[in-house]
């Protein structure tokens, strides 16, 4: 198993030195006086030791022994994760980035993204536990009543109760519209839920005293398609008087899924015959209330993309240091040893930088989003939380498909770095590749994610959403002209900067004459996307640590290998976005004359 | 589970029309009486039945099931693989393509390559058992003593017993040199093998009452590295003067490993505790009569990449008509259901035609390298064999590191389509893609076939081997110079084909000031290769179909499907070349200045 030792160092280089989370924090007046710098460093290592010490050597058992249903319905947790998780709530982790006013510490969710970067590396399948909470959180404090906030908020925050959502029936999962669970009147106020719910994360589970489902259902006689779903809080156990769990409530796990990866998340068929729930804000906007939060759970999953790249990489980097193969093409590197240590081979290299790239792009990318959100909900101004919120809808669907697509990469690589050992399960590596293949289908597939990106995004605000980006390139490319040192930087990334305002226009017109142009081009458009970004942050890496230097350093290696790892990522991985540029222009037609009867034969 | 079903039209289109199998065993001396097209079809059809009907049911309970260990060292395969395993002896499918006087059918052995993609694509890790035993009996073939190919060569050629080969130890794969196996001279002209190898495929199992390891190992005072190993033949049981297996000889499976995939096959630690065994081939030589089959195994190993990416396809095309979600862009297809089949999606026709490219265009390859490695035993002129075998030299490493690259992409795509029901094991996806992993690490990684490639076929031949290559390429191109229809094709595959040498000029140039180079553009260089090759093959394809319509065909759907692939093929997939092409000249230093202590602080 890869040993995880949290990236302190460089998760302080993407806060501190690119981001600067600081200055952030200090401009906004609820993270004003909460957020110090000081308080800031003392939960960050806090939590790294936390994850390396509790959660990391879970990982590996969890994945063994998976969930067990038994046959009433509940289901017990690997070994010790209900432990650390009692752990956890005791450190107030639950708590951290929530509202004052239900027992949360009021610190900012960026910070709690960084936090969950850590969990997720160290052992993602039991970050979904209190990870799914949040939806359910965020969900209900944005459209729960004063008494719904009261009775289950608090409950949540403080981590006593998880929640869940529960969505995804068997049928639909990307289509909502034709989910079937209803939901009908009783004579008390609440509703009778039922039907059954699959893919529910941390349906069921030992880890806390309630459950609670926030459930898509339907009315009767509600519109059909998407615009007759109504929202409904369901919880495990009906809340009494006091606000203790009080009588079973009919929702019951029917089974676990067997999966490919994610062994120690409890994927449940939650099954609602007649269950009572409540209703969460409006009949029939369901959805919209859902999807209110849509950018804050798709950036958590894009975490896991690039919380899974650095852990391969951490595993794949000791190995290729240890394991000796063969001698380096210009000489023996170890000659006192039987071979060299794999790290003197290029193609090594290849594999190791492009995971480096991957896991510390995504760092920076996951990160900038979590600041826009920082902004959207608690900026002063109603400009700055417009702004933020454009850029945040324009760089969500990016991060979501793109880091989960490249943390899936990454994970294979690691796989190959060791070789046949790779393949193994004891070393933890193959793993990480189970983990994470998940995330680039779940909170809406990489397809879905494209068709967001270009179709409602860019093309349904005639590219000003990527203007807005593009503009911000532009000007960071204006500001290091000049800098010769940076111009290896700044040239390509002006290039792929204007290049992709030209293939957003002439898809744009394509798609006047043709709709499917859109689909046929989206998933080539949004991984073109994620190259140009990433390589606007990869610039600004160097920018960053090139001005360090000099400026003096007594971490000038630190900052040439940010420099040299940018160099990389510009000549060895940015041009894989020459194929998606030529893909994405070359038509629908290629894909959309074939008869669906004459794919096979 | 994803059913199976052969894909015998399309075999027979790569077999009869595109690569003129006909023709070509009739050409043939050893071939032309018995491999007549009757007997051919008969063969497969017989094949496809055994696949579909005996070993594609098997396919999911053995990943369930996996191997088990005794205390004995003995290993029990997954229910039903024992009987299926009779089944195919007593069909004579083991002794298909080998030599008459070892009891064998003399069929060809591209015949075998054909029978082995239906064998891989409905249970991979069955197929693994007979597939073994094909090193071993090339290697005794070529080398062995008459006396032991009576000994051993019928009986594996009747498949009463197995093979296997033994080369990798804990601490080398890749890098054959450093292994420590040793083999001491016995009185009785025999050597007594002691050391400990991993990851044997087939090691040890319950389907044949005798299994013969093929071992390298070294003698005492033998040279250091590559030029120190030799060769052994090593039964498990020791053969009595009737050729029964007789005493248990000193070989025990000590463990099997905990895999990501192929379950169903026992990967086993094999150690040798003095175990007799006898030397093939001349002392210290062991390693180049275990290579003089080199292309072979490669080729069998690209064929895992293309069969699977086969499975997949057909499990995920039927879920891509069933499937319901959200209407076409351009309106309701199938208005009276709830939602359209996601087929009519643009981004699902995608992911279906790049696993369709995928598969067909894997296949042609495949048996493409198989049709040269027939001419290469076989045909009766000298010059004949030596250009095959240097076509086959120069299209292995690419089938091999391509196919397997691009089948395991397919096997993603196929998850993909099924969204998060693709994750869930029931339905077979994720095992597809957990399965294939494997096939991009052994007999092999693909950084060492990028290397072999690069460095050993190409730039060691001062590029001659791609210019044969370039030139067959050319000629087509030539041939259907002035065809209207055909020039979509041709000018970009021309266009590829230029490039194609110019890239290796000028890696060639800069390898010259600096060998780091070859490793670092070798992937790349891979990559591009076999897109390229895969190009001229889609091509070829494409007018071999468009021949068929013009001359007047019943089939015309078919012909057509597949110059719409072909057009897709060229028009989103081959654009991928450009960025491995403006990767691979970007140069070693980006990889290389970094120091290894610097990865990460």
């Amino acid at each position: 198993m890869p040993e995880y030792k949290a990236p302190l160092r460089d998760i302080q280089f993407v806060m501190n030195e690119l981001l600067d989370m600081p200055g952030h924090y200090a401009n906004i007046p609820a993270y004003a006086e909460v957020a110090t710098p000081d308080m800031i460093d003392a939960i960050l290592t806090e939590g790294a030791k936390f994850c390396e010490q509790e959660l990391a050597p879970l990982n590996r058992t969890g994945d063994i022994e998976g969930c067990t249903r038994h046959d009433d319905g509940s289901v017990t947790t690997p070994t010790g994760f209900k432990e650390a998780y009692a752990k956890y709530v005791e450190g107030g982790w639950p708590s951290l980035a929530h509202e004052e006013d239900h027992g949360g510490q009021g610190l900012p969710e960026s910070l709690g993204t960084v936090i969950s970067e850590m969990v997720g590396s160290s052992n993602w399948s039991w970050g979904m536990y209190p990870g799914l909470s949040h939806g359910a959180m965020n969900t209900l404090d944005l459209h729960g009543t004063p008494e719904q906030k009261h009775t289950y908020l608090s409950k949540l925050v403080s981590g006593e109760w998880t929640g869940t959502m529960c969505l995804t029936e068997s049928h639909c999962g990307s289509d909502l519209g034709i989910l079937k669970t209803k939901a009908e009147a009783n004579a008390d106020g609440s509703y009778a839920i039922t039907g059954s719910k699959i893919f529910i994360s941390a349906g069921e589970h030992d880890m806390a005293e309630n459950i609670v489902h926030i459930v898509l259902a339907r009315l009767p006689g509600a519109p059909e398609g998407t615009k007759g779903i109504s929202l409904f809080i369901v919880p495990k156990f009906l809340p009494n008087e006091d606000g203790t769990p009080g009588e079973r409530n009919g929702v019951v796990c029917g089974s676990i899924e067997h999966k490919m990866g994610i062994h120690g998340n409890a994927t449940c068929v939650m099954n609602f015959d007649g269950a009572k729930g409540w209703l969460i804000g409006p009949e029939n906007k369901g959805l919209n209330c859902m999807f209110t939060f849509m950018n804050t759970a798709r950036i958590g999953t894009a975490l896991q993309g690039a919380s899974a790249a650095e852990a391969s990489f951490q595993g794949a980097l000791a190995y290729a240091k240890d394991r000796l193969a063969m001698r380096s093409l210009t000489g023996a590197k170890a000659p006192e040893k039987a071979a060299d240590p794999i790290i003197v081979h290029p193609d090594v290299r290849r594999m190791l930088l492009t995971q480096k790239c991957f896991a510390e792009g995504g760092r920076a990318l996951v990160y900038l989003a979590a600041q826009q959100n920082d902004i959207v909900k608690k900026a002063e101004s109603e400009e700055e939380r417009k702004a933020a919120d454009e850029l945040l809808g324009f760089l969500t669907p990016i991060a979501k498909a793109f880091l989960t697509e490249a943390g899936y990469e990454a994970t294979n690589l690691g796989v190959q770095v060791f070789g046949g050992h790779g393949f193994i399960a004891e070393w933890g590596m193959e793993q990480l590749v189970r983990d994470t293949k998940i995330a680039c289908i779940y909170e809406g597939t990489t397809g879905i994610q494209a068709l967001d990106l270009l179709g409602r995004k860019v093309l349904m605000t005639q590219g000003a959403s990527l203007r807005n980006f593009t503009k911000i390139v532009h000007k960071f490319c204006q500001s290091v002209e000049g800098d010769e040192q940076m111009a290896q930087f700044a040239a390509p990334l002006a290039e792929v900067n204007k290049e992709w305002g030209d293939l957003t226009m002439k898809i744009g017109m394509t798609a006047m004459k043709n709709r499917e142009e859109v689909g046929a081009a989206s998933v080539d458009y949004l991984m073109y996307s994620g190259y140009a970004t990433l390589a606007f942050l990869w610039a600004r890496m160097a920018k960053v640590a090139q001005d360090a230097i000099a400026a003096g350093t007594s971490e000038e290696d630190f900052y040439k290998a940010k420099i040299q790892t940018a160099k990389f990522y510009f000549a060895r991985v940015l041009p894989r976005a020459k194929g998606h540029a030529a893909a994405m222009v070359a038509g629908a037609d290629s894909m959309m004359d074939l008869d669906a009867e004459h794919f096979a034969f």
